[in-house]
């Protein structure tokens, strides 16, 4: 996995958020163009129509869950595979506009979900400041930028401060030292990159109707092959209440043995299964390689080969 | 299931929501008292207080998918359950003072989802008409009623138009007719009512760190008995990606054999397993009652028992 | 499969029993030449040793059960592969030398199994006569040939009669309708024949030591590829009480794709698979062809090969 | 588990067997008296008729596999149910009339199994001896003792020398240092002792007919509960190839939570399930107790009734 090369390249904004801080800590040519969208249909929906190479998406929280409008796109409409993942620490920034000082700050805005995951420290370091919402911790941000805010400070991603010229007041906030955003860059369908040995599969799984016993068709399919499930959501189909689909990550690669026939097995028994890529996982210390695993598939290939051509493994 | 008796019953808000339709579809005493809460925690919360003898929530809808903060609020803190369940179709109404006609209507407010849900109609039936969001589907037709609205009418819940003295221009609108939102309502701990043979019960299991076949385990638990899974949300612990609890709910009823079995197998494979209640099935015909399985529970607890007391079945 | 070439064929003998019936039941060139050896481990040892091209031995009994030595001897030692089998209802012949009438028969010989099988209608149809044991049901038929009985009559595989050249008085005995004997015809290892849709395969597996659920592993992995046992076997290892193999029968043959995955399957999870052999089934109406099966099969790899050249199926 | 009392005791013989010895090595009351039967079903036969308190009879053998007459027999007719169990190596001796010395002896007589599982002892120490077949081990040392026999020695079960009075000229013979045979005490059904913590459950299970995944599900019922398989044998039912009842040991007690739990799963599941009786496993060391599992189930039973009871576990 080289750098990006030089392309447009989407990711859901604004400016000055944890999702454009993923893409950037992804290593590119100097020439690649990053460019905010409103939302993350419209992200991915400018690498369906080609205005962008990929898009970089956040698609699940440690505290929040799973990122429904980006669960509910891969899962419809034309297919995208995810190409990379990027995990991040979620530790925000206070910030300020130049001059500001930390026993000055009598209100901030930020977004709720940051307000929220930052209550603690607030309550401890600022317990007379005052909170107001904005639209995005990256608004916030801007607002104190442009002088429109009607707040001293705003809690944001630390990225934000470097965007808005702002500077940072503390740093490495967060009540919860677990959570952690995972994002993932999304293309159009491209052969899946060479197995690192440490790498992550993402499928969806549309559920025959009116079959009780489908998930655990579903697992029971992956078990059998000694393949780990790493995130598994739920997700309604939109055709009434206990029609779902499941979005599923597990471990290792489309084009080692074991992947490959856990997903043909589910190809059988599933309505519809959609490849949604196979990427080396972000991890910093992943689960061993499972080149052992592959080498025992590799070699009961062989025996059935010679049993099928003569008689006698 | 009598009705509702006297007493103070919450319900996430504001007035004239579908939540709010959905406590008022029960039946209840006359002095029963409907009080708003600005959000799940806070209706969960007056009932955990004493506040309230029991709250109305959403808990799943059938195109957005599980309410993430009536999930987290039942699967920790004190505990709660679940007496009662009532299914609302997603069917907006356009509802505007009196006076005006629908062919009038240059522009709309309401909440996005409801946007979302009914654009189709509205592309065809109100194509010049503009859209102009509001906090809630009630906030919108509470503006129209106070003269506040920068827009001739509101999408609404039909008994936002009651609430608010608004005529009702056209109802039933809903570009999805599968569409359809379950809510509960939850009460401190209550023993279950009576079995009425096509019950459901909710639990929320906690699985064991760094078991990759938890929920295969989970779900073989339930199949053993027979038990059919209806309903099953994971969501995050918040102690780091990958660590997921199941929000689950099962055909069936905690005092019949099948279900009971299955709960305590689910109590032993599990790190830790809440019950959430079992109450009455809401669809208009549910799956048939289980009592024959019940009764092949029975039996073979009889056959035990003699197999116990003289060695012989 | 033709007609079994001009060669060499061992039957577990004597001769005049039902597995010479089971052998001479097939096609077979003018010139072939069968030869009876006095067990099931010498006959095999001639088809190793390649003093024949063939054995036909008995595997199992609808009332006894499986034939331990045949078992045993497949199990282990050089591998030997099953290309045919044969079906024969358990039916009895009683039998004389010319000129007896049944109304005459006073006393009779004949193997304890024929004799135990036929009890029920000598008490019906000879209630007084008397009963010898013989080394076997053919041994009775040549003492009488021989003049060496020292009784009347003998109750044996109807074939005995023409071997030795006696009179059969009353056929088709058998008191269990249901009775019935399978043979196979055993080779050194050859390719398997071609499939012909109603097959089936004959497998031995060796469980890992101290595995307790490895019965429950191998049923899982037939089972997800929808692999159908039609007989299983256990057989001690001589290593102690509670080490086995299990000696397996499964519907389907090794080129289709199922039976393939599946038997890679045990091959990883066993300590040792030996393949017995894919061949056409021997019943009057075997379940249908599971060609659809197959193609379900073929389907999911033309997937699964699109998925790893492109990133999309 | 004190002595057998003083009471008639049948045992598969004749005398002078290894039947016979596991009879004797229970601690019995001095006035019990031992009968020998000339065949299982006559030795249960007895039990069944009130002749006798109960019969020790072989039930499986670590090289030969399950008896098929003990295991055909528990399963059908009136029930029977399994007090105790003898495990003895399978060792034998070779004696002769006092006077004989090892190096004279020309011949030897015995039943062919003993003779097969002696072959490498006799090959290197009695390379020049002839053998010959004897109706059993023990007829073979009555023969000697009566001086009837065509041979110098006997090799039988230790307790025939006792028996007939003769010398022993080797002990300790088999070349299998694992052979090993397990005996069970055969009564009418009576309560199962008390638990010991070491114990072991047996069982017959009839299957539904046409049912391909049984025996899956079987074995699912016994490892939801955590309950281990240590003997399982398939026996045809009589009524055609493929129609199979399985006699199943597994570890643990009937009064156990899991064992008891596990039972009642395969009644439901099964078409007939038969207990044969839940007894002290003989081992030198079985595997730990499981009372910890069973402390597990009962709290899982009792989190249950408060949760039935009050809502809340």
């Amino acid at each position: 996995m080289g750098p990006l090369p030089a392309a447009r390249y989407a990711y859901f904004g604004p400016r000055g958020t944890f999702t454009e801080a993923a893409l950037r800590s992804l290593p590119m040519h100097a020439d690649a163009e990053l460019l905010p969208y409103p939302s993350v249909p419209a992200a991915l929906e400018s690498v369906r129509a080609g205005d962008t190479a990929a898009a970089m998406v956040p698609i699940e929280n440690s505290v929040e869950g799973g990122v429904p409008a980006t669960l509910d796109e891969l899962a419809t409409g034309e297919p995208l595979v995810v190409t990379r993942e990027v995990l991040l620490p979620v530790r925000f920034a206070l910030m300020a506009r130049p001059g500001m000082r930390l026993e000055d700050v009598r209100s901030f805005g930020t977004f709720p979900h940051a307000e929220a995951q930052c209550r603690k420290w607030i309550a401890e370091n600022l317990p007379h400041a005052t909170y107001q919402t904005a639209a995005s911790t990256a608004a916030a941000a801007e607002a104190i930028a442009g002088g429109t805010a009607t707040y001293d400070a705003a809690l944001s991603a630390p990225i934000a401060a470097t965007t808005y010229g702002l500077d940072v007041l503390v740093d490495g906030l967060g009540d919860n030292p677990h959570a952690v955003t995972r994002f993932v860059l999304v293309s159009r369908p491209v052969p899946p990159p060479l197995p690192t040995g440490a790498d992550r599969t993402s499928i969806v799984l549309f559920i025959r109707e009116d079959h009780p016993g489908a998930l655990l068709e579903i697992l029971t399919e992956l078990a059998v092959r000694g393949v780990n499930l790493t995130r598994i959501e739920s997700r309604p189909t939109g055709a009434g209440l206990g029609r779902y689909l499941f979005s599923i990550d597990c471990e290792g690669h489309v084009d080692e043995a074991a992947v490959g026939e856990a997903l043909m097995g589910l190809r059988r028994v599933c309505a519809d299964t959609r490849y949604l890529g196979s990427y080396p996982r972000a991890e910093a210390s992943p689960a061993p390689a499972s080149t052992s695993s592959d080498s025992v598939f590799r070699e009961a290939q062989a025996w059935l080969a010679r049993v099928r051509e003569r008689g006698n493994g």
